[in-house]
């Protein structure tokens, strides 16, 4: 229930069905379209998908910053009474009191022993599940006319943009570059410009020479549990200069080899029709004009495709930043990332770019290594994000909760003036502290990795039974985190928590032309899944994706939004009926137990 | 010693390093181009590989088969004396005490522990070597110019034709044919033509509606340990018609389909430019037509690539055969088989297609269920070839030691003429007993599968001192003998066990379009391999290869013959001379533990 709240605020998703076993205020009242995240229908074959006439007027409002928090006012006046505009502010003081809540349940031992037998008993349903239905389900894919695995829609959902293309592919393109144009300018140093033979030259190297083994950005076994290493993996040939030149979006060229190898990723998903894509472009909030360059360089290099959404990524590097002496507070990073976002919202005539850009964003995204620890412990008491001035990098939670405050104002700012909303998305439970994964269950919709569940069984029992999506990356973990064979990915699919496939980072950790295929087929391959839980993975990742309403009717059928078997359509999906069944039947049985308890609570409480 | 006898005598490799340490005969009069085999190279770029002109005269010898092998006489007079043309002819006898010798070796204890021991001390001396020398091997590779894992050239050393293409490739063959010619008569039937449309309507089925599920042609968890139905998976759905029709080289087009298949497949590898492979076609010994009409279909249809090598695989299945009366004994199943290259090479002229297909084929396979049991034991008692008309199937080692016996004199008398040699490739080691490995020792060149050499330290270890080439398909395995994470070959490679990777069955086993880098991505991931690791693999795959001896000096480097790391031309191979200088002293050290053994042996023989 306490998620469902966090969830209803922000216009994230929560199951309908769990909803109802609870008795939560959702549970009847809301219409499929009503209280869902909204995301904007990709432009129609013959509209301009860079078209900047549609802007809706100013609204006038003014936003002021208070306690990390934007706050919208309807003009000077209200501005001065300090009565904001009736959007929903999450609250400091519930947040923090919700948190320790589920804080004191994770750790409950009756809990924890309810949770663990629970969850192993979903598993072993699930075998006998397999054991007795196997062959049906089979029978029933081989029975479902033009559908199989190879063409049922999946989406990548979760993949940063720097590290889209394959190493390969990479140093195909730099060696094309310098093939094609080794004169042109491609930076300027200290007032001199320099073309790219010459920032080969000062490199001493001739790309001729350059193969994947130079070029150095394929995580191997030295990046095992050393995250700063595989961050260095995204300076090609261990020199920034090349990341800079080749994976950036704001440099002399203004982005454009990063650009035309992104395009180049797009066409390969647009040839092969089925794949989707949602890469993470970052968002730093040293600047306020982080955003018009970006949105700039989206439109001017045309880099929107069909099938690709986007996702902003937020590095939680603030103690960087502040160490560099680039940001006077937390507060200003929070106001550099959101305020532009506030700005385009209510004056989209004049932020006609970023307004545009802005479509095709469906999430945030919250980065970095989490195994770093924190000094600091998040509470009430802690320092507001503008009086945040220390060194100090804040901790997970407090970075997380910010955000999440900030997008659901935005998002019901948004809502408001009918535009699309934007969904809280961070990486999660990868590594330390299992914490994390209490801040994102009240906060994200859906998470990355999720690998820590496996510590906690009463988390992993609630991220079940609220069945929030998680994008998981083997291949990523077995470079950096957990080895392939100890993932939990097939061991969370068979408990029925929703689950996806996705690639992190293709150019450190695939092989082939292909990533998602390849993750698909290694998982397929190491763990014996079965078509029809291969098509179970890629129907949960369409549903989880920023792809519009539209498009997932269109890929996975009209009543997609159902739970359910009534919500799948096996012509689409590929995905057997007798398989939904069991999925809803499990989760509603499960939430039937805990009603039952509640009820029967309720009744010692009256009678006592 | 015996090995080196048995790979001299039929045109086999045996490595120098081993030979030169044990004494054996061969160690130092051989040139390099002396005594190994031999394999015609590739057409030259504007030369016709279909070329029919170019065939040597009519020797006018005669062929006789006796007691199973076929012996050669220069006239009649040779003949009625009984004096066959002077080639070596394997002694059954000897073989059969050879083969009791090691049988006695691999159960002695002492030997058993010696090796055992050997092999441990191999193993913990790779991970000491991985531990010093890894980053070294990796700066080799790194400051190695314009070569690495996916420009070192790769050979898919084990692949069966009829399932080279994978199975999304087969279904949209399938759905293209029935759209563009539907009304093709494609197969006869009592006397009536029946059209392609006929045969997919009696089969109550619309190509349109086909899918990868319905096609049902890939291995899944229902084929673990169960070889039978493994082998209905090359039925498309399940109907042996459509095998015969798109699978097969003998059917009422001529086997067009299955060419063209074939040809799209190796138009890829050409694409590729990298990767080679070496297909098996089926040769079953029913009839001695099988030859030239396999030969036809080979040239009718304009199936040479430069990136295909040619094996010809023989299923040990006499006892289908002669349960159906279609073999009066199995003396003529090898008939069959042999007697028409024997007559192809001593009267080309008159066998013109066959002639010219052999210089494409370069070794024999000898393929079926190894886990099926033979109540026959073979001994020099057992019953010969051409009085063996029992319908018990003879047991492995008597399959093995006949195919060996024939291609040895085979090979002999195209030597004496100066044409290509052929190499004896079985599928070895991956069910059934172990002894079939004790016979793949004496007379293969190189063996496929391998795995049960994980049971015996005393023929593995013997596999490593030999370096006999092991063609290794853990996806195979994973989806019928052993699973992924328990496969050898990781193990083998640390050792330093000549293993290489191949797919046998894409159709069956692999997910996406390149099935030989799925293969490698998949052992690199799971195993963590390293660059080096996986460009060692990719080495030992193209010296197993019959690739001519001209390609593999363009592949690995001039000297590619000469062992250790005066063989390996990083530029071309990028494995790194650490690594190769490892390999060559580790091999030398152990055999010269079993050289001063022997000789301490001598001395103490002779002061007695």
């Amino acid at each position: 229930m306490i998620r469902e709240k966090y969830a209803r605020l922000a216009y994230h998703h929560f199951p309908r069905t769990t909803a109802q076993y609870l008795g939560c205020q959702w549970a009847d009242t809301a219409l499929p379209e009503e209280g869902r995240p909204d995301f904007h229908p990709p432009p129609l074959p013959k509209e301009d998908p860079y078209c900047l006439d549609d802007a809706p007027p100013n609204l006038g409002y003014l936003v002021r910053m208070q306690g990390g928090i934007l706050f919208v006012y309807d003009n000077q006046k209200t501005l001065k009474c300090q009565e904001p505009h009736s959007l929903p502010y999450p609250d400091l003081e519930t947040y923090t009191m919700d948190m320790s809540h589920i804080l004191a349940l994770i750790t409950d031992g009756p809990t924890k022993t309810y949770c663990h037998r629970r969850l192993n008993f979903l598993e072993s349903k699930f075998s006998l599940h397999e054991m007795l239905n196997e062959m049906s389900e089979f029978k029933e894919l081989k029975s479902n006319p033009h559908r199989d695995f190879y063409n049922v829609r999946k989406v990548d959902t979760h993949i940063h943009a720097a590290a889209c293309m394959n190493q390969k592919h990479l140093l195909r393109f730099i060696k094309h570059t310098y093939q094609t144009e080794p004169d042109r300018i491609v930076t300027e140093k200290q007032g001199r410009k320099i073309t790219l033979r010459q920032v080969f030259d000062s490199l001493h190297m001739d790309p001729y020479d350059l193969t994947v083994d130079s070029l150095d950005v394929h995580a191997g076994r030295q990046t095992f549990h050393r995250f700063d290493k595989f961050n260095s993996k995204y300076n090609p040939v261990g020199a920034s200069e090349l990341r800079d030149l080749y994976l950036k979006t704001e440099n002399y060229l203004g982005g454009e080899y990063f650009a035309r190898m992104v395009k180049e990723v797009a066409q390969e998903l647009e040839d092969s029709k089925y794949q989707y894509s949602e890469p993470r472009l970052s968002i730093y909030g040293r600047s306020p004009d982080e955003w018009p360059s970006l949105a700039r360089w989206f439109i001017q290099h045309k880099v929107y495709s069909p099938n690709m959404r986007w996702i902003i990524q937020v590095p939680r590097i603030y103690d960087i930043f502040r160490s560099k002496k680039l940001l006077p507070n937390f507060g200003k990073m929070l106001e550099n990332i959101f305020l532009p976002l506030f700005e385009a919202t209510i004056n989209p005539q004049d932020h006609r770019e970023l307004h545009l850009f802005l479509k095709y964003v469906t999430g945030f995204d919250s980065v970095d290594d989490e195994s770093k620890h924190s000094e600091h412990m998040f509470s009430d008491k802690s320092p507001c994000p503008d009086v945040w001035t220390s060194e100090q990098n804040p901790p997970y939670s407090y970075y997380l909760y910010y955000m999440y405050a900030n997008i659901m104002v935005l998002n019901n700012l948004r809502r408001e003036r009918g535009l699309s909303t934007f969904l809280f998305r961070p990486h999660c439970g990868e590594a330390g502290s299992i914490t994390h994964l209490v801040s994102a269950f009240l906060t994200a919709d859906n998470i990355s990795h999720g690998l820590l569940l496996k510590k906690s069984p009463v988390l992993q029992y609630l991220y079940y039974l609220a069945q929030i999506p998680i994008a998981m990356s083997p291949l990523s973990n077995n470079s950096l985190f957990l080895e392939y064979s100890k993932n939990p990915l097939r061991e969370f699919l068979h408990k029925g928590l929703h689950v996806s496939l996705s690639t992190d980072d293709p150019m450190q950790f695939h092989y082939t032309k292909e990533a998602l295929m390849e993750e698909y087929a290694i998982a397929a391959q190491v763990w014996k899944l079965s078509t029809c839980d291969l098509c179970e993975i890629a129907r949960n990742s369409v549903l989880q994706s920023g792809l519009s309403h539209q498009e997932k009717q269109k890929f996975l059928g009209p009543n997609y939004y159902k739970e359910g078997p009534e919500g799948n359509d096996i012509r689409k999906t590929n995905v057997a009926q007798i398989r939904m069944a069991f999925r809803h039947e499990t989760l509603c049985n499960e939430l039937s137990f805990l009603s039952d308890a509640m009820k029967s609570e309720e009744i010692t409480a009256l009678t006592k």
